[in-house]
């Protein structure tokens, strides 16, 4: 059956955003070198992402992108990277949790499903259309939180990057009473993160 | 001048101890993990540390100590592992920052100043006894705060422990507004931690 996979980022002191995270600014304040990593190296909203990751950190990002069939987020992220515009990042079939009503959306290869039955309705949902590939739970930080409480993830990718960013939403909270085993399967670094591999037991 | 390197042991959640933590039990009701790297795998308090790291643990062990010329605890930390009893383990001096007075206390190799002027008055006598090595803040949490919050801290060591423990002491709180950029300088991996050091700048 499809591994259930977690990969995210976060700042050394455990954010996954800056405070006052929203519309055009999805990692808050002072949230960007979160995802430098992602973007190439140092980069800023107001100048625009270069997005363009580069050597060990675009092996690991090819990496996850290969191994996921289908891939799940939570319906304020896609708020507020606003759907991810008129861009088609993913080429796979993305479902969203949410509480609110949506119809199916398609940008490109990509679609989005929006799920108002919570997360085990969603992972279903997804198990089926990743079919022997991976899930893939992206964030944000509540849906991830959800499925770590649940015990319903096999795998973990933390993207660690050199930042200290004091405030904002940090990644492992409300984790419930039943926290699960970690075992470290991989190490791999780049000037921009240490990207972490966990097993889940 | 000597360098103020922080070294400290921490779960990917983010905690130097879990909860409860106190004489018998330094690092809380399931914190243990925290330290494997230290202990050279999993370990109890009811049980007693096996305390003999290997491999890459125990290079970057020894590193950190052949570095220290003096070494800075808070004073619960002092008192949470009962002042290391009967043991030397640091070889070194050590400066306890306190609120309360007390004398000097040698054991072995190792003496202890207690310092009640706060963690300038700390850093100034344990610069001078290290001469031109390093002076490395070992925790608790709070006064490796306190350090970083005055921006007195030249490079950082975080044993990333693959454990998550839920809640008890977070290391990164009460960093203040003026919060350092980090260079990620290198990585090493073992089974028991990912060790990254940091250079603040």
């Amino acid at each position: 059956m499809a591994k259930v996979v977690v990969d995210i980022s976060m700042s050394l002191d455990g954010f996954v955003a800056g405070p006052h995270d929203g519309l055009g600014r999805g990692l808050g304040e002072g949230g960007e070198p979160i995802h430098n990593w992602v973007m190439g190296g140092p980069w800023t909203y107001a100048a625009g992402p270069p997005f363009q990751a580069s050597g060990v950190d675009q092996e690991v990002l090819s990496e996850s992108f290969a191994a996921a069939g289908a891939i799940i987020v939570g319906r304020r992220m896609y708020d507020v990277v606003d759907g991810w515009g008129d861009e088609s990042p993913f080429d796979r079939p993305v479902f969203v949790v949410t509480s609110r009503p949506h119809p199916v959306r398609t940008v490109g290869k990509t679609s989005y499903t929006f799920v108002t039955g919570g997360i085990h309705a969603t992972l279903a949902l997804a198990r089926e259309a990743a079919r022997d590939q991976d899930v893939s739970v992206g964030g944000g930080a509540r849906v991830i939180q959800q499925f770590l409480a649940e015990g319903l993830v096999d795998e973990m990718q933390v993207h660690l990057a050199p930042v200290l960013v004091g405030a904002g939403t940090r990644l492992f909270e409300h984790l419930g009473p039943r926290l699960p085993r970690l075992e470290q399967t991989r190490v791999r670094e780049s000037e921009n993160a240490t990207h972490i591999r966990y097993r889940l037991v």
